[in-house]
């Protein structure tokens, strides 16, 4: 079987911790609104017959089923893909993990759009300034102690968040390391000397050959001011 | 066994959600902070030995299990106790719903704290009339929306969002309806107008016996300006 993604084509956005799964996992994919246009997307979303219809991308059809909402899609990946623990223990701490990813990432993404998603940053500057101040001097550090704790007390001793293997939330924390550093230089400079276990995991998810080789593709879109992760260097304060 | 839930005592929040599954299912449990004080809990977060911590209440303890993040208490909640479709496909769209509506109750509560959880709702006012006044007029009818399109295009015609039976996400769509009532009483008039089967569903989840005895009982913490759901008369534009 081979599945079809459903993101925006033209950033790494929520789509992105998709693809790092999928890719990982060697699975067979089609990035559909990359190799066919936004169309195919919009059809999908705008289809009224559909059971199981998302909110909004990405979305993953594999077979017959539509799985929305990212942290879902990753859920049903990692079942299929050995990228979680089996056991139902270690399967509910992967999710936990992943969906405290997920709150992280709202936060970054309303560093640049604190008052409206509909609107233009322009529209919301000052606001984004007093918000992106905040999330680096209070959230960013948060967040950031609690993934450190939980690599540092990893029993295992592997590098990674569960146990001794990699999971979907190592990939996707990786993800988070990797735009914090485009959208904040100078801040995550300082934060990421006090979490030295998150970017030794960051730099060890970039090494695996199937990250790697990903990463270096064409299939990896660049950063830019279109998706979650921005730079804009009046935001990037403190460090 | 007893469940022990881990919430703060003095509002719903998030832990409401929790709460109503746990009612619904008609399961054993200890709201612990409410009976023992906010040191339990504290004590739970601030325990460096834990293997699997949660970031943030609400966790629930089960047995040797200590389950964080809302939606995935649910998702463990509804395969114990039938709050959900065993199937995988309708596990994952329940779950898929309820990430849903966590997303909404997100943007619920960052009306009234666009700029810093942090800081105090009089010291981001100005930019909470922003936010809320967005929230109203593109936001909340968005997620309503869609949510009276999954219980239109239900095939079992039950007023439910999933099939024929109530499952965690009704349980949660009654809660936010029941919140913006309280926050947003004279917007969500208008808004209830144009989403008829969510109004209903609202009115069919209260009606159900255990829910019922729950909200007539003082385990249901009454509204209040310390929850995600707050009253600034202020913020309730529109209608």
């Amino acid at each position: 079987m081979i599945y079809e993604l459903y993101y925006w084509p033209s950033i790494q956005g929520r789509g992105e911790f998709v693809r790092l799964a999928l890719e990982e996992a060697g699975a067979a994919y089609v990035d559909v609104a990359r190799e066919s246009g936004t169309g195919a997307l919009m059809r999908v979303l705008d289809n009224s017959k559909i059971a199981c219809p998302p909110f909004a991308p990405p979305f993953l059809k594999a077979g017959k089923l539509v799985i929305g909402q990212t942290a879902n899609i990753l859920l049903f990946l990692g079942d299929r893909h050995g990228l979680a623990p089996s056991g139902e223990a270690g399967r509910l701490w992967a999710h936990q993990l992943q969906l405290t990813v997920a709150d992280f990432l709202q936060e970054i993404h309303d560093t640049h759009h604190p008052i409206a998603s509909g609107l233009y940053y322009e529209d919301q500057r000052d606001e984004a300034r007093r918000r992106a101040a905040d999330f680096l001097a209070a959230r960013a550090p948060k967040y950031l102690d609690y993934f450190e704790g939980i690599l540092r007390r990893n029993k295992k001793g592997s590098a990674y968040l569960l146990g001794a293997r990699r999971s979907y939330p190592d990939l996707s924390l990786f993800q988070i390391v990797a735009g914090l550093r485009y959208a904040f230089p100078r801040a995550m400079a300082g934060l990421e000397k006090r979490h030295p276990r998150i970017a030794a995991l960051h730099d060890k998810v970039a090494a695996r050959p199937r990250i790697a080789a990903y990463l270096a593709s064409d299939r990896r879109i660049a950063f830019n001011e279109q998706g979650i992760f921005r730079h804009y260097p009046e935001l990037d304060t403190g460090g």
